[in-house]
This record gives C-alpha cells, structure tokens and sequence, in this order.
C-alpha cells in the first residue's frame, strides 16, 4: 500500500482519539508526507499536498479540526518565501510544528479557563475521550473533584478516560449511558468536549453529549463545553456529515429485518449549553 | 441448598424477565412450595407461607408486581372456605393459577389498548424486553411499523428483543443508548413497559427510560407507558428502593480510585409521560 493511503487508513480507523489529538496526528503526517513526495518543483509539491491534504479531510468528514488546522497550514504553505524544493519543505514542515504547538497551548488554555469555574470538591460528570477535559482533570486533581463518566459504547472510551483519572488519584465512577439521567441528581456540573462547534453554538460530540444536556437541564446542572478555537466551524448543520461506523463494534450482525446503526456523533443544541469555553474566554449563554 | 432457598435464588439472578413474567414466576413457585412445605395443620402453613412470600418479595424489592401479586394471593388465601391442609393447597394453587391467568390476560388487553393508538407505518422506539410491549408488536406485526430498540446495556435485553421482532417480520434497527437523542428526529412515538408504576404517575423501568422520555419530549414525540395494572403501586418514590447489580456486569472491576455504578431501574417522571396505558383504558396526562 502506497504511504499516503496507509495514513488515511491509519485516520480513519483511529477510533480512539479525540478530534485535536487527530486533527495534530495529520499535522504530523504532512511533515513527514512532505519529504516522501517525488515533485518536480515547488508548484508540484504543493499540488500534490493538496491532493493529499484533502482526501486526509475526507477520511474523518466529521471533525472540524482536521479541516480547521490543515487548511490553516495549507493558506501558510501559499505565502511562504521558498524558492527550492528543500527549503520549502523545511519551512513547510516549521510551520505544521507550529500549528501543534499552538493546538496543545490551545487545549492546556482551554482547561484553564475552564478550571476557573470550577470549585474545589465538585461532583462532575463528562462523556467519551477529549484531550481538553483530560488537562482539566490534570489541573484539578488536588482540588477533591470527584468525577462520573459513562462507559461511551461502542469502543468504551470513557472507561478509558475513567481508568487513566482513576490512576491520577482522583475518584471516578463509570457508569453505563442508560444511567446518566439517574446519576445527574448528584451532579454539580457537566463539562464535555467538543469534536466540532457549529456558527450557531450547536456542538457536535460523541453521540451522547445531547443526552448529557438534555439530562443536565431537567435537573438544572450547568452544561459546559470546553474546546481550542481550532474546532470552531463556520458552518451550520446543514452542511453537516455525521459518520455512521461499522455495526460490528455493537458485538451483532445485520441479518434479516434486523439493521443496526453505529453513528459516533450527535448534535447537542446551543439552548441547552450553559457556556462554551476556549483558550480565549469564557461565553456564558445569554 | 433448600427448595425455598433456590427459588429465591433463581429470582434474585434472573435478570432477564420483565417484572410482569416474574412475578407470574413467583406465583408459579408459591403454587410448587406449598406442596412441599411440611405443616402443622392450616394455620402453620400459612404462617410458613407467608414469611416465603415476604422473602421473594424481598429477593427484588424494585419489582411492585411481585409485591402486588405476592399480597393479592395471600389476602386471597386468607378468606379460603378450607378444613384440610390437602383441601388449602388445593384452593391455594387455584387461586395462584387464576391470578397469573388475570395477568396474562391483562398484559393482551393493554397491547390492544395500546394498539388502537398507533397508526399503521409507524415509527416506533422502545426499550429494554417488555412482555406487554412484544404483546403489542405481535398484535402491529402486519401493520408496516418500524421499530428501533437500544441495546440495554449490560445485559441487553433491548437486543433480545430486537432479534425477535426481526424474526416475527418486523423491520427492526438496533441502536447504542447514546444513539437515542439523534434517532428521536425520525421516530412517531415511544412507548415502553413499566416495572412499576407509582402511586403519582412516575414510572420506574430499566434505566435509561427517562432519557427517552427528555428525548422524546424535546423532539415533540409522544411517550406512552403501557402496563397492567398490578404494576401499579400505592406508594411514592420516598419508599423506592432502586436495585445496584454486580460492577462486573459492566465487564470493568473496582479498583483504587474506580468505582462502577450499575442500577437497573431509574425513575420517569409523570410530567415526561404522554400516556399511561392499562387493561382498564387510555389515561392522558393533563
């Protein structure tokens, strides 16, 4: 298999990651694409980035990020002062070091504004896998948090995050999705990432989070959203194409009348979000 | 192990019937035992009755029916016109056959109950393994609805319910609980079963049951509850007591730091409630 299809495979099977570690994961494989490409001149090279940039896109069309920060690398490649070949991959390969450096900022900024809203001994609940509520956790672990995370069928990432804060030292408990209406009674608030924020506010994250909310709401638990600007999108649901996976992650075959559907994201309404959170600042819902 | 011991055994681990199937399991049981209990004439039976019956009822304290089941019989045997012990259990067993009749035929009529409701073509959502609500599906079966069942997890009887609509012909879609928000925008109604029915109009079933109802209600789809009506309880939720199963269930084990919640039941409350159905009728919530 050529390199370049390796790595779009290698994206759309990662299932574990969230949509800033990917979206940083595909910053990494241009900077190493970029010396693998044959290319007669730098106007060559940049086509074929091109091509290469957007089928990586298409792999996970779900995730903003992905989209947000290869295009901002691709808009630096067009006014880099490069007249070789290899100095334009050099400087090509800076500036995608550059723009994960600022995602990784980005996401330890965002946990930090988050963390100001936070009092100590607080009883949160968050959902799936997000690098951003991760370094949240990390800065609150002495601050007697105690923290409730749903398993996260099918790939049971949240027992994966419940793990790694268990080890941190602070008290979780994982609990299965059909008890997040159950264990909200005994919540103070509710932060989540995000894989996408749409124009209007809506945030698409793993299938689930509009549950969260909706939860969160009819028992009056603040909602937050904690995500880097990176994965602000400026379009709305219209445009949106939410993935559908494999049905054989539910452990059932389709058979006979029998269909099984495995989307990974939903769309949690800005109605039902009490504030968005980035590296910029806090938005409370007006 | 003693007989008595078994049975309640037998239905401390059967997490797979509904309340209404188990409690007309009990019943079975107590129709089995009162021939092998050794007594001191009628009054010695009954009291060796009774304090079996306390157990079972004990063994699954979320499950009214076995309650109201249970504590109709025994106010049945009460009022026995017998002289011999061979003469009670004779009546005893009689009157245990007649009530699991009545509640057979109960389950059937709230189905058609329910099913004058429902329009041909629908759409449907329900959740967890409802006798009543197979009951209903088998009586819609030709009627051109389609139904979409989350899996339940841990044990997923929502699954086992679903491999058997698709089997009766029904075009069946299986989905993960976190797929219950986004799969509401394409769905007529929801109606579940009911474990319990409290004394206001809250419903307690498998856990998960509220988030369909906040689902539902946000995307303005009507929820209805169909029951008999032994499920319904003269108490309020003050007195519930909710079930918390095995962790390892959920296939994780507690350690330092990593607890697991897993309680089976949670609790709707009536204002999130369409419809209540019965063998009695259609009651609207005002």
């Amino acid at each position: 298999m050529d390199i370049r299809e390796q790595y779009i495979q290698e994206i759309i099977r990662n299932r574990e990651s969230g949509a800033s570690e990917l979206a940083r994961r595909c910053l990494e494989i241009v900077t190493d694409i970029i010396w693998k490409i044959q290319a007669d001149g730098v106007g060559d090279m940049k086509r074929e980035i091109e091509e290469f940039v957007h089928a990586l896109q298409a792999a996970r069309p779900s995730m903003s990020p992905i989209r947000n920060l290869l295009q901002t690398w691709l808009k630096n490649l067009q006014s880099l002062p490069t007249f070789t070949l290899q100095e334009f991959r050099l400087e090509a390969m800076r500036t995608a070091e550059n723009l994960i450096d600022h995602s990784r900022r980005a996401v330890t900024d965002a946990a930090t504004n988050a963390k100001d809203l936070i009092k100590p001994d607080s009883r949160i609940m968050t959902y799936s896998f997000s690098s951003t509520i991760l370094a949240l956790f990390k800065q609150l672990k002495k601050s007697g948090i105690r923290i409730v995370i749903p398993e996260s069928r099918p790939l049971c990432e949240g027992t994966r995050l419940a793990e790694t804060t268990a080890k941190m030292g602070i008290e979780t408990t994982v609990i299965t999705e059909s008890q997040i209406g159950l264990s909200m009674a005994n919540i103070d608030f509710v932060v989540v990432g995000a894989d996408t924020v749409l124009k209007n506010g809506d945030v698409v994250n793993k299938a689930g989070t509009s549950l969260l909310a909706l939860a969160a709401r009819s028992a009056g638990v603040p909602f937050y959203v904690a995500f880097e600007q990176f994965k602000q999108s400026q379009e709305n649901e219209k445009n949106l194409v939410l993935e559908n996976m494999a049905a054989s992650e539910l452990g059932l075959s389709e058979q006979e009348n029998l269909h099984v559907l495995n989307y990974y994201f939903d769309v949690t309404p800005a109605a039902n979000i009490t504030a968005w959170i980035t590296e910029e600042g806090v938005r409370l819902n007006k």
